[in-house]
């Protein structure tokens, strides 16, 4: 008898434990997010109880601003007092501010807006913002819609097709396929262009009509005027930092073959280990302990977030500015180059009036690119990942094997392209358009897709099968033997 | 001492509370399937250790019926009284209905059958039987092996290739080749062509001999001449639903890059959340709460299963017949249509006598394919899945991007195909088979392999940078210019 | 307040049981190895963390020798005794037997070596290392390097583009490409080409110089002449046999497309169920039981390891020389053909001369090749595997069908070959080299990429959607049928 009795006032004691960790004093949700959830946890229950696994629905800001030293997650010290002892709920993001949401409508007694954006994450993340805003990622949608070249690159590629019989050609693509195409990564420009009143469960209710929306590209043009999409990588309602810190998120818009990223990680040692251990990691750890939390880097440790060793001495410290650990700027353009100083790249000219960063015989242009002097800094940072694992002889040769591959790469772009204007100069390609003709897609294919290939495998593999077979370097020396094979089918049939 | 001893009470009471959870009162599993385990147990170690993983060697169907509500697993209710109190083993299955089953041979003094079929497993999962029955997928075979358009495009990509120096050609391929290439997935015929005795560690013993065996696919036909295999999903012998619930079920069939659903999928924001999660969800239970269970949809959530906001209101029933939600065919044939009436598609005709759902045009036939009002309802169906976590602007504008997709990827294949048309009309290719001449197969590609991923990215991913570069819109340009080049050439050399 | 006694007593029972089973007698670390951690810790908190969670680090050989039976990890008898006592940490394998060691250099008054080689293993690894040396992947570099035919394939695939206007051209391609290319999972050969003094945070320190470091190459070529890196599978420094069971391992090589095991696994049944339950399964056991630890074959459990059913009955032995259990190679020259019989393959020659395994035809050669008794053995010891889960009509049938593919795509390759000796013949590409031009480049397509992606999904997934569509059936019967539309265009201009 007394033994039941001592395992029941065990097991009470457990309890109460249980309690006094997890079980009270939950943070209070404000009276508007309590109005929201009242509705909405029926509505859409799905976005509700990703909220409340989110650390948003457990802390306060007040809470999060008195951790100290490197576990701080918050980065803002001017929170106003309303909101700094309540939980971030559905209200606190989505009624901040509406007189600089045009999206804001009356709503319930509210005037909410339908898209948060990363000025209304500024009042609790403004260092993060900030960077972000210097991060060429947000300038994604701008750097490709200006840019004459690329607009003539994107109607070739997802352009609606024109039915001629003697000729194929490309219209430029309408809204609805940009937005999900190239914009669904650079973003869309989100307009307010009216409202509308649709039947609810809860009677007729007015909404904004929003162009472009739905959208969380990284350069996504906001109705409050900021660029970017904090959910693109922190998806919504969760906005987890572990969630981010996974491959996956890359993926979504790393995954090729254009920017393969994901594909030769997968394939890569350092993804071997990823897959085989990420359920013993530790995700949400900050700061993010090398060894200890996790024992392979993922795309965040060596891009993007705050890294420390065990004694908690800081390896690499967090920035959402992803170049300042980029030297070189390996895909999206014709030739590899240093990366742009600045993230908007619509400035960017050549001698040729084009706005690239490089010529078209592959030489780097002289303003706007990173000097030697800021791509040994950015390396720098970048190395100092590596060598928590690796020894200087290793990491060494890893870049300067890299190096190679960013030259020879760029020769052999060079020889398609040397090709391609031999075929331009004969007349049998037209160079009004640069991208338009086959044998001048069989050319972009090279650069775009073969030539990234091969850089990527070797500077986040060191190289491997994927930047041999996978479209990499036994497809690049195909092409380009299938480019001189047309010129001289065509040259004859010419004469 | 006395702490040693309650200890040692404590110890003994939640090994008594585990026994009185899960160590009592097992359901018997019968004296037939106990003479199967007694040499399976050592000569299938694999099999025998997988079912016993299962919920068919935990309940027996009677415990199943007592459940009630949503929560029910299973449809039929006039089980048989001799299995309706003992575990669902080996002879359950493989001893059931011996006279229908045209591979039931004597074993061990049993009547067993090797295939289990949807007939057998319709015994308590009735009303799931009978959807799958309604399902295209059942027909997946017929459809493919009884239309000759399909006939002739499968003999031009796995038949044998015959050598003859001044043409090759493709002669209709083996029994061996077709179980493995297309019908694999679509499902041989089972036929049992005769006997055989074989050596065994029990000595010599007779078995079946099954021709087309062993096959797997959605649409096989069986010996009792019921379609399908239920195993395709809910692999032997474990029978999980949570396995099913997987992406990584459908990915057997639906990879690509020709039906890139899975592929597309993991690069989607869905897909992200659902590699970051996995391991936090509950793929067990029944219903599927949504938040709660998991937060981003699978294949099953969109396409099939049985989901329930947290208060237990259902958002979508439970169906076997994927139709039931599916408003277009996006996949397979030259052009997206409105999705087929009935499952038995081989009675499609359009006006040139084609078995196609299309004219070459892209026009749908007039019969045989659903009609805007029913397309409505499915849409809707489908529609509530995703209202579970977005709103239904979110949820429209989609929709109206996918429909903007299907419109115009028609339109580029129809641009290919009035290419191919010319081509064929000037008799540089010869229209006895539609696909056996290597421009045909550039054209083919476009609309089986590149206007396909373009839709499938639109439709379950929104878009992305895998409908635009991983085999989408940039092939599919740089295709259809290719086909043009290519007319050129042959024109100037015919001249 | 007795309860709260009984409580703390009963925790400090835990607390003493844990201490007993997991805190007390860890076994010494050697004072050689705790010297390198005093600064190792800090220099590479990611080795070391990384080496805290393996085996080694918490066993000593005695340890692990005292072990009876199948579940003995070491298979060496003659461990010295300085060794036997301390577990496996740094000094332990980077100061072994300094002379034999070209890399071994004079630090912090140790003579250490970076390379750790097979020949190191071998002191508690003996029985693995050996059955390594006659696996044909510790040739891997020679058989690739030392082959002529090989040495100009790779010329024409990685070498360096020859910038002329008339004619591009391939010159061998400089060691960072090579290293990085095929040799990153061939392997490099590691040269001490001298040292060189670095500024560390210790001080200046002397390193030697090794050409060809980093590398993990299968068959690398080291400084003490051992051939291969058991850290190609087992990842420094944890050596975790957990992590080589996985197919993430064998995926950093066997990716594709030309040799796509991983990705056609990946879409296969038993990948499938891996992905599904691989959380539930223990990777760490020895001997590996069939059903309890895992319930669907990974790479290593039909290429390798040592498994056994519930009863400890062994279902196939270990064996670190993959061969011994494959009939055929499927793989990487232009015909299936039985496997070498010795693992160095340049010794190989077929009636032309050239160091290959076929005649051009396709007809095996004579000497060198396993005999049909041999295939015979290998085949019952891979298909007893097969059996622990699957009758044995279902294994038969399943290799009638890979046998039947074998002949197939055989008879597929051959056609594309002879229409390219047609073109040789004809002078319209040049002999001097296999490879080098565009038509060529056409058809080892055929061969390297898709007549492999049909066997692979052949032998390891009895067929499916990735052996037609994913560079498979599909592509093949494309690109012979290109190769005759080429032949043709190109006779009629040579006229």
């Amino acid at each position: 008898m007394r033994t039941f009795w001592t395992t029941f006032l065990f097991l009470f004691f457990l309890l109460s434990l249980y309690q006094s960790c997890f079980g009270s004093d939950a943070p209070p949700i404000s009276d508007k997010t309590k109005t929201c959830l009242s509705c909405h946890n029926t509505i859409h229950p799905g976005i509700v109880e990703d909220w409340q696994t989110s650390r948003h629905s457990h802390n306060t800001p007040k809470q999060s601003q008195q951790v100290q030293g490197l576990a701080k997650r918050i980065s803002s010290s001017d929170i106003p007092k309303n909101l700094q002892k309540v939980t971030v709920g559905c209200a606190e993001c989505h009624t901040l501010s509406p007189k600089t949401h045009k999206d804001s409508f009356s709503h319930a007694g509210f005037q909410v807006h339908t898209v948060v954006t990363p000025k209304d994450c500024a009042l609790c993340h403004r260092q993060e913002t900030e960077q972000y805003a210097r991060n060429i990622m947000s300038f994604a949608r701008k750097n490709l819609n200006q840019n004459p070249v690329y607009q003539d690159l994107q109607r070739t590629i997802h352009g609606t097709i024109i039915e001629d019989k003697t000729k194929i050609g490309f219209q430029p693509a309408n809204n609805f396929t940009r937005a999900e195409s190239c914009y669904y990564c650079h973003g869309t420009q989100l307009l307010v262009t009216g409202n509308k009143t649709r039947k609810t469960s809860m009677g007729p209710m007015q909404f904004p009509i929003i162009k472009g929306w739905p959208n969380q590209g990284s350069g996504r043009v906001n109705p409050d005027k900021s660029k970017g999409s904090c959910t693109a990588c922190h998806t919504r309602h969760a906005f987890s930092i572990a969630e981010a810190r996974k491959p996956y998120t890359c993926k979504e818009c790393h995954i090729g073959p254009d920017v393969p990223a994901y594909k030769v990680y997968s394939a890569s040692k350092h993804g071997n280990i990823f897959f085989a251990k990420v359920n013993s990691w530790n995700f949400s750890k900050v700061p993010w302990t090398v060894g200890q939390d996790f024992t392979a880097p993922t795309c965040a440790v060596c891009h993007m977030s705050l890294t420390v060793d065990k004694n908690g001495q800081v390896i690499a410290k967090r920035s959402h500015n992803m170049g300042t650990r980029l030297s070189w700027r390996i895909f999206g353009l014709i030739y590899a180059h240093p990366h742009p100083s600045e993230p908007d790249t619509t400035k960017l000219k050549n001698s040729a009036g084009l706005n690239l960063p490089t010529e078209l015989n592959g030489q780097p242009i002289e303003n706007g690119l990173i000097d030697p002097t800021q791509q040994k800094t950015r390396k720098n940072r970048m190395q100092a990942v590596c060598k928590a694992c690796h020894g200087s002889s290793w990491v060494n040769n890893h870049w300067q094997r890299l190096q190679n591959t960013i030259t020879q790469s760029n020769k052999a772009v060079k020889a398609a392209t040397e090709s391609m204007s031999a075929i331009w100069e004969k007349g049998l390609a037209q160079k009004k358009s640069l991208f338009d003709e086959a044998i001048e897609k069989k050319w972009s294919n090279i650069w775009l897709i073969n030539a990234n290939k091969i850089r990527f495998a070797s500077a986040m593999a060191g190289g491997g099968d994927y930047g041999v077979f996978a479209q990499g370097r036994f497809a690049l020396s195909k092409k380009i033997k299938e480019m001189e094979d047309w010129f001289l089918i065509h040259r004859k049939l010419s004469q």
